[in-house]
């Protein structure tokens, strides 16, 4: 069995508490949140404090805190020697104070209170200062059903940028989409099964790979067009350089003739 | 019974292919391409030919070719007054020469011929010239299970430039991201859960609600950490642009400050 207690009650705290409570080798001896209200619906089910120097002694301690909140919290900690660890993908784990072992479990997903995600399909990255703490922390992602990666601190922080790559600069493709529909009084809703193949089949093939349309095809008579339809200047931009980025990528030369020209 | 012949051997055609033949209420008469070796695995099941003249009458003749070789094509076709159209989204639909009645079945999707799409989740989008020709082609999408949608030229091509951005681009973010983790030694595949949930969440809310990160946040910390581990100046660029593009999608100010911030 592994007791955790886990501090913040925002998005990923109440997902990790979820799964937590699903999985048979885990127990929340506590959850600490600074506005106790918030754990109101849980309060049955699981000890709710908002003084942390109610904490009792338990395995892991999980900060799931707002990253700029983390390390005054880990100051706060009334114990010394014991585990404690925060969720986030950029904030150093030096920066949980040092009088206890230190830790990083992070999810690697984009969690909203109110959309359930099935947290078997989470990759969880973990990263621990002592060597001895880290099957602790690959038991606890196992327990839950989640592959769990050890990075060092370089390769977190690189996957906390690569996701904001596939996550939020896609998310604002699908907006700036949503944008130019709009604009013509076409559905969004259109576009949606495309948006879900487009990740589908990187599952299997390499982005590389599963590339097609006017930029990499080098039909510059179609990318003149589309320029031409776009009026918002930041769209411009955008269709201009991301072409750009897929003609350096797959080897399009400016002067390549587009092929199966018969015209 | 709608009869249907149709002309090319590409990504579009081998799909449309197979799912008239499922199909209870469509029959393929003939199925040509210049080269017919690339028929050779059908030629049991369908009659194929690589001359034109051997055309035989068909409720609906599709040209699904090379953009560039559509209105080639539709100019050798040896009859009049018939019904025939392209599946392209960006080619105008008077391409096609005149002497026929004239329209467009266009699929928003992405394919690749060895990549299996549920075909009953692809979106039509029918464009007819002839009034009377619009239900036809909007029963042939229905025959395949799809749903259609009739839009005009300007819509069409709306949707084609939308499809560029969730598509194309989307998948090029992908390949940075893939590049990025690369550098250090990180496995791409880590993001895999994260693309498709990315993914999943627009399908049920805007990506103006689904946004998250630290664009939105306006958190300048996270951002300058990452600006600064980016050693390629495109995705540095990429990382700017579409940074800027999300602030002011969001109406974040470039003054506000970080919240929760207590160090
Ligand atoms: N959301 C994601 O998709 C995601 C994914 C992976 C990792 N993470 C990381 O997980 C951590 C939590 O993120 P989240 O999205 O769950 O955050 P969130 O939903 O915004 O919740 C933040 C939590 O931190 C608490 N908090 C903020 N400032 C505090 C302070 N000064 N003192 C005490 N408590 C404070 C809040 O308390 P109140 O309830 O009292 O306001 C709240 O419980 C962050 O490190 C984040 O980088 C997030
Ligand atoms: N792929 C997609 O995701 C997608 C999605 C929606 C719409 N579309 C549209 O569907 C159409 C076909 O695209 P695709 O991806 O299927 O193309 P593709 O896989 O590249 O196949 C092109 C086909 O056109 C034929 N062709 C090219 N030039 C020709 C010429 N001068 N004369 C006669 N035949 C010629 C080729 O014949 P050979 O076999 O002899 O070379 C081949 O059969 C295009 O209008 C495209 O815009 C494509």
């Amino acid at each position: 069995m592994i007791s955790v207690s886990i501090i913040g009650a925002g998005n990923v705290a109440t997902h990790l508490y979820k799964a937590f409570i699903k999985a048979e080798t885990i127990s929340v001896v506590q959850w600490y949140n600074r506005d106790i209200r918030k754990l109101a619906m849980f309060q049955s089910d699981v000890e709710t404090i908002d003084n942390l120097s109610e904490l009792k002694p338990a395995d892991i301690y999980i900060i799931a805190v707002s990253d700029d909140a983390i390390s005054h919290i880990s100051e706060q900690l009334p114990f010394e020697n014991r585990f404690v660890v925060h969720t986030s993908g950029s904030v150093s784990v030096y920066d949980i104070d040092k009088k206890n072992r230190r830790g990083v479990f992070y999810p690697l997903q984009t969690f909203s209170k109110n959309v359930p995600v099935a947290m078997e399909t989470v990759p969880i990255c973990i990263e621990t200062i002592g060597k001895k703490d880290a099957p602790l922390l690959k038991l606890l992602g196992k327990s839950m059903g989640c592959k769990t990666h050890k990075v060092n601190s370089d390769q977190r922080r690189t996957l906390h940028l690569a996701a904001v790559f596939v996550n939020n600069f896609t998310n604002q493709l699908y907006r700036v989409a949503h944008e130019i529909t709009e604009s013509e009084g076409v559905e969004f809703d259109i576009l949606k099964p495309l948006i879900l193949e487009t990740a589908n089949k990187v599952q299997n093939i390499s982005p590389y790979l599963a590339q097609t349309g006017p930029a990499k095809r080098n039909d510059k008579k179609t990318i003149k067009k589309h320029l031409k339809l776009l009026e918002n200047e930041q769209h411009q931009a955008i269709y201009k350089l991301l072409t750009a980025s897929i003609k350096k990528t797959q080897g399009v030369s400016n002067k390549k003739v587009v092929k199966n020209k018969t015209k």
